[in-house]
């Protein structure tokens, strides 16, 4: 191991590793340092194991659907139990997670990056200093040419809350053992809501408290109505206009008391804090006098160079689009420039129109801007919306039907120009991706309509919307 | 009912309903004749009924994975039968497709198209006779201003193969009122490759007789190895090279012998041949001159006109891109050019880049050229193809898997402008149609790269494909 480095990478989430992985690509030698476990957020406590619960949810929804389609016998009327084994799903998926890692360490291998565990922090005269992971007597230290710290984010606590203690966060989540037979989930943004959707589906008993009167307020208002109305269908307990005022730990039990602002009490075995996500930057960044925000967000600019010289970030402790692919391209960008060839020079991540998606029940997906934005920015005159909401073929055989919702918002002075889409139902992670690309391409209402539908989808009431 | 319309359709299905009804609208008297059922084949004996039928096929997929995904007890293994009920599926589907039959109808009575139920033919003086559905005794004779012929399509039976009438269609398929327990499909196309898929899927033995090695010869290379290979692991037995020289019946029981050109033979309870249809046009044609190609379709230019003036024609019995989309596209245009205002006054569909897909299973979608079609229009010096194969995250928890296998055919001369995206695996049928708007509107692959991945989905190897 050297000491200097010309790219050092602090954080093995998901834009370190791309990031470190592309330098090395170019020659440039890179060490990269990570705290816990490769991958980061995305792999161990986020995208990956929440889709893995999602599928085991989704299949859930299908086995109450086997019956209507022919499966007679699966029905629990029949006597077959549709009770989730939790526990041994869970060190599945723990397995799963640990294959990850391993291919992360080996991708990185592949490619020529260095890498350490350990807990790195600056010192005084710049350097970046390792506590060594498997033995915190070890330190070593290291100088580079660029550093870039992509440390990632963290959940955050309301430690204003008496008892906030006795609840987990989504870290928490992934480590629990066994199903909880109640649970409370704090928070309508889309992990409180995703959370909600698995507890739910695989039959826990779910209250899900939240501020306002619907989930999923930062998306339009069509997604926040549709998901917020069929989880009430499907049976989540959804308080509303309500926050936790205490928890209480009830004795000789497990489970926690739970009071709400409105006086009402809940017994549950767990409660899940969703409200919210704050940059990790234990690093000693005051060392260097890196600038952060309020918020303790790294700052940048659109190169993602901070106030430092040669000192880079990216990704949640940046926090401009917190997603996984927007770290993982910007850090393949900041890469392409520092050690790529000069076509690369002026490149940079374009943070407009990323498309996300929420894995709820049904899931849903939103690109550009929402109804109530395009109305704000450009007046409700120039804006035209098209919607449909229909029922997917799937449900046509059963009694049990889940909705689909779909709103596009357009710009009438631009040749009806496509501003933003937002959908809702079976399939929209998968169906979003391809509009992405046409929307980001700048397509109009007309460009819609001119592909031929694929029929019978439910992409297609997207270009046939009128 | 006049005598006289401005409008008069021959053909109920996606394209002359489509047409009659966007035609009304603009105040256009207006008359559909249909001899069957209205929605045409695909409503009745096509996409409608045979996506049902797939969604039990996948469902039952799904249950093949419940035990994986920790529902322990959904288990053949634990003495729950997986059996699927035709005969009441059947049933239910039947239902639905008469639902769908009377939402036709309703349309068209709202939006003021009149229709009959009979047998249309031309009369030598160029009007249309119509023999009464109900009462064949009784006839009606029009004159219009305009006539489209929207007529349709139907299987092909080879005349030639002793005991081919042995054999059912797929229209007998969709009237099958039991499973057979071992089934000959005929045919490598995609309506034998989706006949085939359900079938195995449910549990009949699948024999699917092909002409040549793989199936879909029409599609890209990839998806015609990706599903035979996979076709094949999941139990379908197909004889390739193979085409039957007869059928006959077995004495004393409803079981069939087919022998195949091999000399093998097969007995099984049903022989579908799924080996191409033909346009359906005892219209009586000749009695107006209307000009027909050797394959009995009618030749029509770009605006759907015939050689007959005021007589046109659109959909499977023209023969251009057999899609109900296409009809249903093609028939509001013409009514549009027709009745509407005079910006239509050109309007024509643009058969190019349209989408379609394969309800297999795993679903397949085609948009553009192949990589064999690419390579002979502009050389294979000009062309970058880009491929990906991979397992969805889906069967990460299973030992049953299924691929997933994308290509994208692009040119390089044209700044890697897309010529054609070809992707097989689950979700595909929704995935293509963003895709294809992106196309359409001639996206590049570095449009498809500037749209950020959605994480975690399939779609997402589609936009980071390298």
């Amino acid at each position: 191991m050297k000491s200097h480095y010309q790219y050092l990478v602090i954080g093995g989430g998901s834009g370190g590793v791309a990031s470190a992985r592309r330098a090395a690509k170019y020659g440039a030698s890179t060490l990269l340092i990570e705290s816990k476990a490769l991958g980061g957020t995305c792999v161990n406590v986020g995208c990956v194991p929440k889709k893995v619960m999602w599928y085991a949810s989704d299949m859930k929804h299908h086995l109450d659907l086997a019956k209507d389609y022919g499966f007679e016998s699966v029905d629990p009327k029949q006597g077959v139990s549709f009770e989730f084994n939790w526990s041994t799903f869970k060190s599945k998926r723990d397995a799963y997670i640990k294959r990850l890692n391993g291919i992360y360490e080996r991708n990185l291998t592949k490619e020529g990056v260095e890498y350490m565990f350990g807990f790195a922090r600056f010192t005084k005269d710049g350097k970046v200093e390792v506590i060594h992971k498997d033995d915190q007597s070890q330190t070593s230290t290291f100088t580079a040419d660029n550093i870039l710290i992509a440390t990632g984010g963290t959940p955050v606590f309301p430690t204003d809350v008496p008892g906030y203690e006795l609840g987990i966060s989504s870290d928490g989540f992934f480590q629990l053992e066994k199903q909880p037979k109640k649970v409370a989930i704090v928070g309508a943004g889309y992990i409180g809501v995703e959370l909600a959707g698995v507890f739910n589906g695989l039959g826990t008993e779910t209250h899900l408290i939240i501020r306002g009167n619907t989930v999923l307020r930062s998306f339009d208002q069509m997604i926040q109505d549709t998901l917020t109305t069929h989880y009430e269908n499907e049976g989540v307990n959804i308080h509303k206009q309500s926050n936790v005022s205490k928890i209480e730990k009830i004795a000789n039990s497990n489970l926690k008391r739970v009071t709400l602002t409105s006086g009402e009490t809940l017994e549950v075995d767990e409660l899940i804090w969703t409200i919210g996500r704050r940059s990790l930057i234990a690093i000693q960044t005051e060392n260097i006098g890196l600038k952060l925000n309020s918020r303790d967000q790294v700052i940048v600019d659109e190169f993602q160079r901070t106030n430092v010289p040669n000192v880079y970030s990216l990704g949640d402790v940046v926090g401009n689009v917190e997603l996984t692919p927007v770290a993982i391209a910007a850090g393949r960008k900041l890469s392409n420039r520092l050690f790529g060839p000069s076509i690369y020079a002026q490149q940079k991540q374009d943070y407009s129109n990323v498309p996300s998606v929420v894995f709820s029940h049904p899931e849903a997906g939103t690109i550009g801007l929402t109804e109530q934005q395009a109305i704000e920015k450009y007046g409700a005159d120039d804006i035209k919306v098209y919607r449909s909401r229909f029922t997917s073929m799937y449900y046509a055989m059963s009694e049990h039907k889940s909705p689909t919702a779909y709103k596009l918002v357009t710009l009438k002075s631009e040749n009806e120009k496509v501003l933003g889409l937002h959908i809702v139902g079976d399939g929209s992670a998968e169906i979003l991706q391809g509009f992405g690309v046409a929307i980001k391409m700048g397509a109009t209402k007309a460009d819609f309509d001119s592909c031929v539908a694929i029929h019978p989808t439910s992409a297609e009431e997207i270009v046939t919307l009128v």
